[in-house]
């Protein structure tokens, strides 16, 4: 496992995170994921992470940097299915992931990128 | 990692499968598919795989046990991002995948499972 993959999903593009985090690993997803907003002039960014029950500061500043990049790129990060002890971890860190909007779900997340983009 | 996370997306499911399949989490994959399936009237599952670089037989019957449960429960499979290598070492396996639906990419998938739900 090298990279974690993106993909198109209309005009936004949906990045699933499954495996634990190391450095190269979301060096190479911010690097991959900036070039295909170029690529694709992708609007949103959806950022599953149903499947981590943990997240650690690494992450959390990983989330925020990839936000902050999409955004100078024109491109909405939603970040979405997080569980309800990752939140109470991430409060207790301190890290309250600025930039970054949140959905409960793929479903409402969906529903917000389509939003803020039509309001764009 | 316990379990593989199923999104909804729209009227189809969406799956992507990024770690090593063993055999518990690949049977927990099929239930919680089948029941996401009937929980969410899905018409539509679509499988990721651009991510594996090795396909063996034990995945490839997985895939097509899922789509085949997908199918009963009236919801068509489409299988994308499978890449070059892995098309060849199931051509080679003998694994033809009947019954699964393969489409390039995420964006090609999505259009394939509109085109199925809106023949239907």
């Amino acid at each position: 496992m090298e990279r974690i993959p993106i993909l198109r999903m209309g005009e936004f593009l949906l990045v699933t995170i499954q495996v634990d985090m190391h450095d190269q690993l979301a060096l190479t997803l911010q690097d991959d994921l900036a070039e295909r907003i170029r690529k694709t002039s992708a609007k949103g960014v959806m950022i599953d992470i149903s499947a981590l029950e943990i997240v650690d500061s690494f992450i959390g500043r990983m989330i925020s940097t990839i936000a902050g990049v999409a955004r100078i790129m024109d491109a909405e990060t939603v970040l979405v299915g997080m569980q309800p002890a990752v939140a109470i971890t991430l409060v207790e860190l301190g890290l309250s992931l600025p930039g970054v909007t949140t959905a409960l779900d793929a479903e409402r997340g969906m529903a917000r990128l389509r939003k803020k983009m039509s309001a764009a």
